[in-house]
């Protein structure tokens, strides 16, 4: 079993539980979530799936969704009007109580709107996010106002984190997100309050939106490597 | 004693009383902050002030003060790293404990980034905008990323709110930030809790910032109708 097969599992898995006809789907970015969309497509191919309109989280999910043939809309369409029946999205780090580190993609800021507006926001990954504790793996992606840099950095530095600014590849200097923001990951460590935090983040002058997801996950998905699929819900 | 002289009044104080030579200065936006940048300009000209140097919080405050000859800057300028002596800025509502209303102008993500990385946030108003508490006077200002705003919306209302999407005139549509984001006024009535309102607008997803600026002002000065100036400190 390889972990592309791992990803595949859980990802077909989010799309067979709990996406039906007619149904409006939040559908996020990354490696896992390409098997959800390959899923939705086929089955909108087959006939298992009608009427879908899917609302997508980044420059990538959208071309994604349009390559396969997917309806693609916004969340300001009438037939949405701001209301997801069910989100799919991946995570990078996963505790036990279904808490998240997201952004490594550095769409986390359109990743939770589009959660925020799902009935159920159903997680995919595969074993390897697994922690007992936010923070053991990853650090914090934040997404910040370009001119707030320095203003920020220091207050992170004074709230204990080692942030580092997200350098590009394939351009010169930082990543520019898709709303035109700069990406800070910021080192906690182990993170013993997520909640407590995810706000706290929030409320430093400059940042946008940061990579925590707190009590936000209806269900996560992990394939494993044995091939098995293993369910988290709470 | 017209309302311009008594935003003057409070304008000048601020100059007269908190900026010194050699100094980093946030400079605000709207028309009480004007007459602060013409007496930081004639400072400058007539070699009372020196070797200062702006930040600016907005492409308002950036042309006044390049058309006055100030020097302006950002705050990623090693000089300054993130750090300013002091920042003076308007606002549209004062209450009784300092906590302000921001954001007519559009630019109070950048003003709150701004007056967080000076020691001294000094704040410049004419009598009008005086409070018992805010929310009896304005809405509130929520800058949002434009992808979300029927789900804030909703957020808002839950939260028993009248948010209105701000519409631009000279130009079609909404009001687009300098940010590139869209603003939301949501009124709230009479606030009494603002610190706590501030933080929890800030955890909605989708909002990048909004206008309640809590324990941050260090002097408030109002210039009175009377010719008098009037002045609040914690």
């Amino acid at each position: 079993m390889s972990l592309e097969d791992a990803k595949k599992l859980a990802g077909n898995a989010a799309v067979d539980k709990h996406v039906a006809n007619g149904m409006r789907v939040g559908v996020g970015s990354g490696s896992t979530i390409e098997f959800s969309i390959q899923c939705i497509a086929n089955k909108l191919i087959t006939g298992d799936l009608k009427d879908i309109n899917c609302v997508c989280t980044s420059y990538q999910s959208t071309l994604s969704c349009q390559e396969h043939g997917i309806p693609v809309t916004t969340l300001d369409d009438p037939r949405v009007n701001g209301h997801l029946d069910v989100a799919i999205d991946g995570a990078d780090e996963v505790d036990a109580n279904l808490n998240l580190i997201k952004g490594g993609g550095g769409a986390h800021t359109q990743e939770k709107i589009i959660a925020s507006a799902a009935d159920q926001f159903i997680v995919v990954a595969d074993e390897r996010k697994r922690s007992m504790k936010l923070g053991e793996k990853w650090a914090i992606p934040i997404e910040i106002i370009p001119a707030s840099l320095n203003v920020v950095l220091k207050r992170l530095k004074a709230a204990g984190a080692e942030p580092v600014l997200r350098m590009a590849e394939k351009k010169m200097g930082p990543v520019v997100t898709d709303n035109g923001n700069f990406i800070v990951d910021a080192n906690f460590g182990i993170i013993n309050n997520p909640a407590d935090l995810e706000c706290k983040l929030n409320c430093i002058p400059g940042v946008v939106e940061n990579g925590l997801f707190c009590n936000m996950a209806t269900v996560v998905y992990f394939g494993m490597l044995d091939g098995s699929l293993d369910m988290l819900r709470k």
